[in-house]
């Protein structure tokens, strides 16, 4: 019998994993939620995704409270139920709603419901048992009630650090992480031309990364410019064991959701990422991989240099999958990985 | 037996071609033209597209002319063949080049080999017998060996000019455009800070619609700014015979490949146009429909206002895909467009 | 004796229409002031300026409202008094407070002490006894305890349409106008990669204009892009005489507060305008004049064509220098623009 | 006497130095070179900058060659003198002009005429005798006949660094450097809306800023942002000597040409870097100062982390000063940065 799913917030990431929930022939999604009448649940609605009405008032984002009037119903769509109704039906919920929800929603009716509920990147650690990055540490969270995927910039460190580690064995990591400032859509957070530099030290994302990589020595600067499509992160990690560029361009290559993409292919931008997962057929032109450029991986004695871009929409997608079967029990995290995988055509 | 097409030039506007191609039921993609390897022709070879090998150095454009080593044997793809094969195997080609190169291929090659094309609106109105967009004027082209598909603004400012026209005659129209100022793809083109005008007067626009809508009195304005998605027409229309916003809504609801779209939808930008695109599904995103906001649309006596958007990538592939029937031979315009529209997923 | 002026609210028109006050021989700027301790309120103090608190707490605008405990003592900037300590001094106060105040001091202050006030265009007309644009209106506030400047967009369009008025007469206008999104120290705002059409219509230009050029049959489209330094107006006027575009330049040459730029002087875009502004020595390169292109003038028959680029940090600011003295009674509005234009070193 | 400079390619960097000439008690501003009419020229001229004529068709920029007629005389400028004219009457130049030209230059005109000349970062170490930093090896480079200012990028490192590498001592550095990818002007070149990594490793910023800090151990990561504005260094130093955050912002704030910037003043970014540069009254806004924001300094045992911010339009200006100077056999390099700094209003 397969997994019944529910979806809590369909925004950016919710809508996302409605999808691959869909495409996993081991569940079913059984519907999301949504708050008023919009283009996105006009979407889901037109792909036979059951909407379920939430209406406490607390989900509006800050720019969508301004048409209070506009109901699912007026708008030709018969919602399948409340809120409760969808959490009565589910094994588990993704919850993907606006900061300063979940753990409302987590004490008021998970935890009585006695439902499994994967959360997001944006919740602290303490929400959940564990923090999750799959190809790191999915035994971890088998059979756990609450498992939290960690943040698009917080996996993608992970990813590609936990491989060199595991090879090369890790002293110590610095990364710059330069962000897209907003997300495509997204059209009331700037800058417009400026680079704004996140002025929290020591930063969270060290101290999230070792939530997964348990111990890791990382240190990490970050600042916001004004791009939406994907975060570059810059990474120097002093290694215990020397490697050469080759080598490194093997470890990525043979690791799972982890891509090398080259300049002479005329990859030479965040820009060109994207284009090449719109032309290859991505739902969305959605990249979950993390892409490194193979010409910007460099070595000096036990100085391992690289750049890798991350798709803030999509990388976390994967990993709510296999979150998902985590919860439930199924033990085989390289098989839950192949066949997620598998089923989002990810590398 | 179904139509065979090539694709000369695998650009934007190339790529989606060939992808439109294969989706119609009487047409064959019997290949597409590289002239070195790059990510696009990697993703074509992905999807089973023969790749056919044009090496006369014209193509390359600016930028792309890097890595003269990058050979497609050297990157695994066998070509199915030289340009000249393609040619040979094909009824009808889609001359997707750079500019300054159609004219030479016309010459060169389509004309002695009696192969029938489909130019782009780069290209002079010259170039071809006619100018085209399907809905305004499909039954000029029919049996045409040259057609020229107008640009995608021109295509944006005949679909719903000539739906007006036909409806409340237009005694003058003056539209400023505001374009995207470089593809999504496109790293090289500013202005990243600036509006620029276009300083032409008059602006070839005019005369480019009156190349389709024939002795329409039309005027332009044209510049860029820093945004890659969509152009935004602001139109002001002196019209024959009053109309109310009603009919004007009804009006473009009624009309192939115009959408309106809503403010109340939360659809407030061109951002979250190209979200709603992704959102449905659409192969890359795309939005081939013009985009009229309802909230926009203003009559003060028999003036007309209005604001369009303009997916610069795909508005007009479903034209390329209806010149090439129409080029044929093939009679029932009207046909030809439900067929196209469905095949893509077009309103 | 000099006007004693006093600045309430120092943003950005605030401390451009200080600096213009210091710069004028007859007005003496007594004082400007301040909620918190900044950068502005630094340069301002630099400068020598006597600093006035006001803390009711309704003055902080959204993002600089996180550091509570900033005092202007704590960085060394001993106050030259409490707000009512500089109404208390002036003759004439400048509101450029951000929306929502101006009301409520003029009501609770400004009234009750008798003291004049200029307004911003972000109140609504009836704030003031007169809404106001130098060149076109001066007599009409002459002696007025309220007046309001008009925005800056506003501004723009009376001064070339006024000329234009006066010289051809007009039948009706309809203008695009292109808003910057953001001002350039503004990091907040978007979009970053999007067109953001203004969904309002009537849009509120319209009527906004007539209230200074009373009786202009006027409309107005706006939209916003993803630029910091200048609006771009597309204006298109039916004129009731004929002019060739040699009259149209002349005519704005010969108007005050209009300049026309050229693009074969290299200057083809809002970006160079600013570095133009920059390289004459305009103080924070500020160009206060509406910038027409000479060669986007465009005339057929009688249809006027032309492009308008306006400095939205600056423009008003001379306005502002005009207003007070309109209110103080000084009566020759000719010469006060005279005086005003030398200080600035304005065309 | 003063020392008779001249000012070879007026563009971003020579227009600020001929300001800065003309600021200098030492100095006298012979003239500057001009191809063709253009804001810039007239700007110059309004200033009663001496123009001298170049002819040779090389200096002309990429998109500035559109108007070959655009002679200075059409445009009520009379040179005064040929381009050979000017360097007969100076003792030293400063050749700001494009890539490609300088080495040519000094080959055919300077070495002959036995003039001075100071070279710019987009030249390579070899042109001259020696790379310059004033405040890091200005006794190198007394009496040199020529001189290489190095590029914005290098000098904002060398002088951070240079004062942690006298207090602390460095064992090494990596920078990532996050670059505006064009000037404000500039509205040729792109990304619009994405990141760019600069596909060179290694980089050849660590070897410049040897030629300079000598032995520095230093390696970095580059990449384009879509912004103009300025550019963003995150610096790792692995130092010999421990120390606090406290120590490191009295170690900037001793330091000539750096300044720390706070958050809690409101400078939370490079937009507000700039703007506070224009309330102060600098010329064009320029702030040649290198910014270190405070809040980000970090140190973890014996790894000191911080940001910095380099306006790449003037933050070499000061030092082509003291480079004249240093040419020209001035031998006190501490009274030449104190006379350069009090001209411009440097810190």
């Amino acid at each position: 019998m397969p997994i019944k799913v529910g979806i809590i917030g369909y925004g950016t990431i919710g809508k996302r994993v409605a999808d691959a929930v869909r495409l996993q022939k081991d569940m079913k999604l059984i519907g999301v939620t949504a708050h008023c009448y919009n283009y996105k649940i006009h979407a889901a609605h037109t792909l036979g995704i059951p909407i379920y009405e939430i209406d406490d008032g607390v989900e509006a984002e800050n720019h969508l409270s301004k048409y209070p009037s506009e109901s699912l119903k007026d708008n030709g769509i018969k919602p399948a139920g409340k809120f409760e109704d969808l959490l009565d039906n589910v094994d588990v919920v993704v919850d993907a709603t606006p900061k300063n929800i979940a753990d409302k929603y987590k004490e008021q009716f998970y935890k009585p419901k006695k439902i499994k509920a994967i959360f997001e990147g944006g919740e602290k650690h303490s929400i959940a048992e564990c923090s999750f990055v799959a190809q790191c540490n999915y035994e971890e969270a088998v059979g756990k009630e609450f498992i939290r995927v960690v943040s698009c910039n917080t996996t993608g460190l992970c990813r590609t650090l936990h491989a060199v580690n595991q090879a090369y064995g890790i002293e110590s990591v610095h990364a710059t992480m330069v962000r897209r400032a907003a997300d495509p859509w997204d059209i009331y957070h700037g800058p417009i031309n400026a680079i704004v530099p996140v002025l929290e030290l020591p930063s969270h994302h060290g101290p999230d990364v070792r939530t997964v990589l348990h111990g890791l020595e990382i240190f990490t600067t970050a600042m916001s410019v004004p791009t939406t499509i994907m975060h570059v992160h810059s990474i120097i990690a002093d290694v215990k064991k020397e490697a050469s560029v080759k080598d490194i361009v093997e470890l990525f290559n043979d690791t799972t959701r982890i891509r090398t993409v080259k300049n002479t292919e005329r990859v030479r931008s965040t820009a060109e990422i994207m284009e090449f997962a719109r032309d290859i057929g991505r739902l969305r032109g959605d990249m979950p991989e993390i892409c490194v450029w193979e010409e910007a991986i460099g070595i000096h004695k036990k100085k391992l240099f690289y750049l890798q871009a991350i798709h803030q929409e999509s990388n976390v997608v994967p990993e709510n999958i296999d979150a998902i079967r985590a919860s439930m029990g199924f033990k085989d995290g390289v098989k839950s990985i192949k066949m997620t995988n598998e089923s989002l055509g990810i590398k």
